[in-house]
């Protein structure tokens, strides 16, 4: 039990916004209510959530004109369909431009609602609630909102960014171990891309967070949020910097693409997409031998991922990454590691070398 | 022939940028390319447009990576499963981030294309060339863009400002008598709004537009053109003067969704709704019975509707404004003029009152 709430700020303005992280936040009913501006409340939620902590949150927002929405569970259901399915049910209950929408659920959600309350009547308040370790790290911070398309990971989508963000560790005890060791892929991320010293700390403490330990969470998920924050106030909109936070994502976006939406947990696909930056940031000169093999250990013992599926053809591969974000004019451009710690700004990488990194990775 | 071209700006900070008002613009290539930032260009346009325009058009755009994209024409498409067609043919061509998406053709077109380009892979270029009158003085200015929902007209969308707004005089010798007469209505509009000059000028010269004269258009274009970019510079995101652009809005978007989009075009939906806010208005003791006469009598001159559909009953009216962006909690905020060239801000309406209003305009 930790009775210490952390608050940390996203800096963007007049659009700053906090983060809240902490033991029992969703029973602190006021930490929730203060940033709702409106009558009108959405809560958008999935099929996993809704039978552990609907009825509670709801109870404590029983003096709001209150509505709910229950999506199914999984990164399949993460469509355009979808989120129009939240538009009708705000216009069914005529909620007008200042109606709050709050988002309970992992990423999946999170994403989901983000993206219907940036285009419901082209924008209404938005919190974010996120229950999964990986939206609590990762995806509830920073404004990407968005959905799938069949042809690629969250091409459609706005930045749109959150009144607050509430990230309840206590919610993660009922955490599954696989979406758990999901989370923790994101939490190495950080370390990797810019924070070595908690790379350290994550070496020694890895498996504290795998037994959910909640002062090693409480850490891990302050920490990353920090890390996080600091690179979406610098850059909000992915001009720069924050495309390191991608790292191994166009990897792990094409594995969840080419395999099929659902099959892969995002922090597994991020796993593999890692160890395959990892890998190739080591053929371009950057990382040595050892660099490699400590990434790698450090995803296994969390019982991550490490190869490729072995369906996924490294010519399906590479179509699927030329539609990536960070391309230009159909040159695919990737995150490699500078070193442990250190992520560099997205470079072309050449087909050739690329290809011997998938081809060594392909999982048999 | 007017030899002229005028540039307005749509003065937004680092977001500014201009409006091109005149004759031929469209063979000045470089007026176009100017703008374009990228390899990668898709053309989105219509049924309409395209046996008129597409072919020159994508010639002189040959040097680029180029696509384009036909959708059906009227509002009645206006949908998110069209935007989703958009964003299919963008990845299919494997279409980055930094790709252009021009919008060639009426309001919906614009709504569409804007709407894809704000949401593909979070936000890409977008370019607006209107071709028709209502598109040139209104909808392609301002930056906002969406869908229809079958619950409610634009509920679905985002402000997303382009990076030029093309207005080609000349295109509009091959509109039709109804479309133009449906982009008089939003003229009629901004002098009722806050250009009571203009207002004057219109009861005068109504007919040469009627006639399609040149300079005339070119008048009233750019007159509405620096009302409504004065208006979005003061208040981009509506949270208070944009709403009087709204003037008889409010019930021409319930008269489309209640018929059925495309049964009447938007300007036609328009001057209905603002034959009744005048009616309202009077009603509300701010214009005499002199005033609502003037105002009817100028849309009659054009051809316009004037009473609602006979078929759309006022308790279906009333259910179908209760959705309207500008209401707050449950309650009907309309704009109403306070005079000639002066509207006011969104205002709570009685009931009883509105319902006199709705009687009196019913169709027979």
């Amino acid at each position: 039990m930790i009775n210490n709430m952390k608050q940390l700020t996203v800096d963007l303005g007049g659009r700053s916004y906090p983060i809240y992280i902490g033991t029992q936040l969703l029973t602190q009913v006021n930490l929730l209510t203060q940033h709702i501006k409106s009558k009108q409340v959405l809560v958008v939620t999935n099929t996993t959530i809704a039978p552990l902590y609907l009825q509670s949150f709801l109870e404590n927002l029983s003096t709001y004109q209150l509505e709910s929405i229950i999506l199914p569970d999984g990164e399949q259901y993460k469509t355009l369909a979808y989120v129009e399915n939240i538009f009708t049910h705000l216009l069914t209950a005529k909620f007008n431009r200042n109606a709050t929408l709050i988002a309970l659920g992992g990423g999946v959600i999170g994403d989901m609602g983000g993206f219907a309350a940036a285009c419901y009547q082209r924008g209404i308040n938005f919190i974010q609630v996120p229950t999964t370790l990986l939206a609590q790290v990762d995806s509830s911070v920073g404004g990407k909102t968005g959905v799938n398309h069949i042809l690629g990971k969250n091409m459609i989508g706005a930045f749109y960014q959150p009144q607050a963000v509430i990230a309840d560790i206590s919610v993660l005890k009922t955490l599954d171990d696989r979406q758990l060791a999901a989370g923790i892929a994101e939490i190495i991320k950080y370390g990797l891309i810019r924070d070595y010293e908690f790379f350290e700390w994550l070496e020694v403490n890895i498996e504290l967070l795998v037994q959910k330990d909640e002062q090693s969470l409480a850490f891990a998920i302050e920490r990353s949020c920090l890390n996080k924050a600091a690179v979406v106030a610098e850059d909000e909109h992915e001009s720069g910097i924050r495309a390191i936070l991608n790292l191994g994502h166009t990897f792990g976006h094409a594995i969840e693409t080419g395999v099929g939406y659902g099959k892969y947990l995002h922090g597994e696909a991020v796993a593999i997409g890692t160890c395959l930056a990892a890998d190739l940031s080591r053929r371009l000169g950057y990382l040595n031998d050892a660099d490699v093999a400590r990434i790698i250990a450090i995803f296994k013992r969390v019982n991550l991922p490490v190869l490729s599926p072995k369906n996924l053809t490294v010519n399906r591969y590479i179509e699927l990454m030329l539609v990536d974000k960070k391309n230009i004019e159909g040159i695919i451009r990737l995150i490699v590691l500078e070193k442990i710690g250190k992520a560099m700004l997205p470079i072309s990488v050449e087909m050739s070398i690329l290809e011997q990194t998938l081809n060594d990775y392909q999982g048999r």
